[in-house]
Order: C-alpha cells, then sequence, then structure tokens
C-alpha cells in the first residue's frame, strides 16, 4: 500500500530465513482485514509502499536452525502479530506485548497478502492443524489468526459469562465475530448495534438475540429500553472510532466493563467522573493476544460447533487484492479471502 | 463551604426525619476528606453555602416507621454515599450506583460535619457497630465510612492478589489507605509513589515495600528500573489530577491495571494506542461503594489485625472545621477528626 486508495501488486524478493528463529510460509489463504482499511483511507502516501496482510494459514517450506517442533510440510496458522510464547507477558497471556514479538509487514517482515512470507519467532508463533482439514474449514481456521479471536478477546476481557447481558457496537467482521464469542460464553441477551441488515442477519445467526439498528443518543436510549433502564453488562467496542466509544459508555450498566479491540482511531476520550467515573465501568482491551486463545478455539473448529468463517463473503486471488480492499472499503464486502 | 477556602460554622435547623426510610443519627466522629479539597480550592462561590461532610460514626437518635433493623442508640458506621442495599445495582456491588442512593450534603441532605445528620436509606446505609468498642477504635471504625475502603475498593478491582506487584500514586490518606488494602489481600511487592516522608513512612508501616519520591518520566523510569523494566501489574491512582494518570500508564505492564479513587478533576485524557491500548491495560474505579466491603472489614479493625485510623493525625472540634480544612489543604495535617 503506497497511500490512500493505493494499492499495488508487485514481484518482491523471496521470502526467505533470516535469522534462526525464522520460518517460511507458503501462504495457503489470507485476507484482509478491517484494522488495513484504516490507512486505505487515510495513511500518509510513501514512496517506499508497506506490504499489507497479517491473516494468514499455510504450509511450512523451511525452517531456521532453532525452529523446534515445526517442519517443512506442516500446516499451520499464524497469529497476526508473532511472539516467542515463552516471555514474561507471554505466559501471562498477552502475546501481544511479547518482548521478542513482532507485526507483519513492518520491519523488514513481510506481509502476509502474498504467496509467501518470513515468520519471526516460528517456533513460539505458528500452530500446526492437521494436515488433512477438510478444505471447507479452511476460512474458519483462517479466522483464528485474527478476526474470530480478536471477537473471543473482546468477550474474554470483559469476562462474558452466563447471565451477562452484552451489547456489541459495529456489525463488521470484528463486531459479527464477538457476538459468536460471546455466544460461546454462554450470553443469553446479546444486543448487536449495527446498520447493515445483512450483516445483522448473520449477527443472529451468531447469537444476537436483538439488533439495535439507530446510533448515537438514539441507540442509546434504544439499548437502555431493552434492558430496563440499567444498561449493559458488558459492550464489546469493535469500531474505533469514538462516536463507538461514547455510544459505548452510554449503554453500560453502573460496575459493567467496557471492551475495545476496534483499533482506536483517537487518543483522548472522556474518562471521567461524567462517562467511565460515575458509573465504576471498567475500560479494557488491545490488540488480541490470539496466540493465547488458538488452542482452544481449535476443536470447536474442527469438530463443527462453531462456523466462524461465514464472515468471509468474497475471494479474490492475488491480482485482485486492490479490489478487495474496495469491495470492503465501500462495503460491498463483509471480509474477503485472498488465495494466492 | 461558601466558595474557595470559605469554610463557615453556623447554626442551621436540627437534623429531623422526613421520610420513613430516614434516621437521625449524632455525630460522634465525622472527618475532612482528601476530595473536599477540591471545592476548597475551586469550588464556584455560592450564596447560600454547601454543607459539608460525608464520613462519620454516631448513634441513632431516632428512626422513621419503615427503617427496620435500627433503635435509638445504635452505635453505627455511615458510608459516605447512602444506598438502599437492595436495588440491582448494590446486589451487584456497586452501591455508589444504588437506585435510591445519593449523597451527604446534597439535595437536601445534610453534611457530617455537624452534631447531628439525615440519613436517607438508613436501613440499607447504616451499620452497626458493638456498643461497647474501645474508643481507642474509633478512628479506625470512622475510615470505613469512607478512606480505608475507598483504598480497598482501588485494590478490589484490581484483583491484588499475592504474586501481583502493586504502584499506588498519591501518599494522601487514600493512597496509604490503598496500601494498607493491597497488603491486607496478600500483595508482597507495593511501590509507593509520594513525595512526603512522613506519609510514606506511615506507608511503609502500612506495608509499602519501596517508596518513589521522584515524578512525572523520572518517576515513571525508577518504578519501571524496579520491577526490571517490566511495569507494575497493578496501579492505584489516588491522586484524581491528569499527571498521576499519565504516570500510572506509564508504569503499567502489559495486561495490567489502573484502578482509580482519586475523584478525577479531569474529563478527557488518552486511552488510544499511544496509552491503554497497545498494553491491553484495564482502566477502572470510581465511587468506593463502601457499603459492600463494611461488613468484611470490621472484624478486622476490631481484632487489631489493621489500624487504618493511623491516617488520622490530627482532631478539631467543630469550630475549628476551617482550620482543619487549611492544615490538610496546606499539608500541614494527613487527615482531621472532627470530634462534635
Amino acid at each position: 500500500m503506497y497511500g490512500p486508495g493505493d494499492v499495488r501488486v508487485e514481484d518482491v524478493p523471496d521470502a526467505k530465513l533470516h535469522e534462526p528463529t525464522d520460518a517460511v510460509v507458503r501462504v495457503v489463504l489470507a485476507c484482509v482485514c478491517g484494522s488495513d482499511l484504516h490507512p486505505y483511507r487515510s495513511m500518509l502516501a510513501t514512496g517506499d509502499g508497506v506490504p499489507m496482510g497479517h491473516e494468514f494459514i499455510g504450509v511450512v517450506e523451511e525452517v531456521g536452525a532453532a525452529v523446534t517442533g515445526l517442519a517443512p510440510g506442516d500446516f499451520v496458522v499464524s497469529p497476526f502479530a508473532f511472539s516467542d510464547n515463552t516471555c514474561e507477558f507471554c505466559r501471562e497471556g498477552f502475546h501481544t506485548s511479547c518482548v521478542h514479538g513482532g507485526w507483519y509487514g513492518v520491519g523488514g517482515v513481510g506481509g502476509a497478502q502474498a504467496e509467501a512470507v518470513r515468520v519471526p519467532q516460528a517456533a513460539g508463533t505458528l500452530v500446526k492443524l492437521p494436515a488433512d482439514v477438510d478444505e471447507a474449514l479452511w476460512p474458519s481456521l483462517l479466522t483464528l489468526s485474527d478476526v474470530y479471536l480478536t471477537g473471543w478477546h473482546a468477550a474474554h476481557m470483559a469476562r462474558v459469562a452466563p447471565g451477562r447481558t452484552v451489547t456489541v457496537i459495529g456489525d463488521g467482521a470484528v463486531g459479527l465475530s464477538a457476538v459468536l464469542a460471546s455466544k460461546r460464553m454462554g450470553a443469553e441477551r446479546i444486543i448487536l448495534m449495527g446498520r447493515h441488515t445483512d450483516r445483522t442477519d448473520l449477527g443472529r445467526e451468531f447469537g444476537a438475540t436483538d439488533v439495535v439498528a439507530a446510533r448515537g443518543e438514539e441507540g442509546v436510549a434504544a439499548v437502555l429500553a431493552l434492558t430496563g433502564g440499567a444498561g449493559s453488562h458488558v459492550v464489546l467496542e469493535a469500531v474505533g472510532h469514538l462516536p463507538a466509544y461514547e455510544q459505548a459508555y452510554g449503554v453500560l450498566r453502573p460496575g459493567g466493563t467496557i471492551s475495545r479491540v476496534g483499533v482506536p482511531q483517537y487518543e483522548q476520550a472522556p474518562v471521567g467522573f461524567g462517562s467511565l467515573f460515575r458509573k465504576n465501568a471498567t475500560l479494557n482491551g488491545g490488540p488480541a493476544p490470539v496466540r493465547a486463545y488458538i488452542e482452544r478455539a481449535l476443536p470447536d473448529v474442527l469438530e463443527g460447533r462453531i462456523d466462524p468463517g461465514r464472515v468471509f463473503d468474497r475471494t479474490v486471488d492475488l491480482d485482485h487484492v486492490a479490489d478487495a480492499y474496495q469491495a470492503m472499503d465501500s462495503r460491498h464486502a463483509l471480509k474477503v479471502v485472498v488465495r494466492p
């Protein structure tokens, strides 16, 4: 990506091992992330371009000398951030703060919207998948790279559990994933705030019990009415813009939790007596340490209890990645698979 | 209080029952709160004046017809906010959001820096104390009205537990109470950030293992150095000003919790990728629902396991309440008992 709306497909040098802890993985499926739309809309143009894509499943082609537990031919899923899985922050479940961790497309590491990608800290990062898995499950396995487990992270941080009322703000792929994760955690009442009927319909299939199309004050009033005036125990904010944040504390019940997984496109926001403090609100969330959750979610996908891959509604090849961005930006597609 | 620095002691009509759920309590001990200093420094002057004081122990003089479980002569402690102790928010432990609750000194309810006070929702609000309790314990019992249990609330919301490193920002009475509460919850490492040696010395006696006098970037660097660069699992922010908030996220470990009990003197603050989000920080806290904690803390005081009343270092009678404010504002006193 070279600037807003400027996505180019280019030949680059083949991915190869740089460090003994690296692996090279041939990408089987990748995809475009809602967070990729932020630079697509507003990045500063750059002459060098930025490699894009951070979600993929693939086949290991080569491993460095220090990589244990992986061999060429292994079918794997990668979290959207790499990590050693052994440092003190990883051990506490916060792999996105790994002391040896980092991000695809940054600092000499390539992007996953590509034929192959170098994976740093491969032993800690990659999780093996069954070799013989049905291709129909590939899209759902791909969601373990980011989108489903980002929704899971939101719900996990907010301690979603039976008896909790959950409001999800945003009907994008992360919001819908947060609905599915909340349902999987036992939430009985899940209110989805979103305006796109095709998306909220999928949200209902994922477990949403109520849909609120209104936004702002009107949307807040609607959620309060649905909760007998008390508000929602949990709000999962999957947008990242300030109005969604304001909506979040508006619908929150005293003592409740706002968990954010939409990357905030703001730095300052209300946190004082008029917003969070008076209510004893909890605010949390952040970049999802999906590595912490993959092993737990994998059986749910392999055994068919959940089908998070339904968030994908289009597939492109590498030559048409620019179309994928355009389709998602214009909301003609919810989330697009890239199949090299 | 009529304006900044303008505290007057006046004769007002005797406290009396207004509602059948009221009680009238003769004040035995009250005190001045750190939060009282905010209006003392910056309130808009008012011709009517505002009744002050919200912490007290006392003796019930009269109860309304609907008040159960209390009788004239009972020795009681009052939380700083009244509540019915039965609504859905009280049942979830957030009494400061009680649907029938409210605050002393507001809306026709008097203040506790007085000879007597009307207590709304008396059955839900007041907690009985043993009739024969040693007078030496009175100051510690008074702290159950606010200051100790506000510190407790901070630590409780941040889930302080054995193995957690806790940093307390602020060496006022609430900060020192947060140290004591953290110690009581089993924290082994408690870093107290404060500049007043007489106060931080008491903090050490309460359980602080380290004291950092530096503030701002220098203070952050010192705490990071004490924690091997990783930062503190828990930060208890007991000041309420923006620099303390900034210090809090500066010293926070990834995945850690900032719990605030200093009433925020700001509404907007950083919460985005550069402050909370990147670290998966949790931010919580609010007005302490001390009613939820009194029964648990009471045996600790009565049986001498803790002595939170040591935060009081001066006593005045009602005629000298203005001196109490001045002494606390100028930091000549940490916290002042008012004995009518």
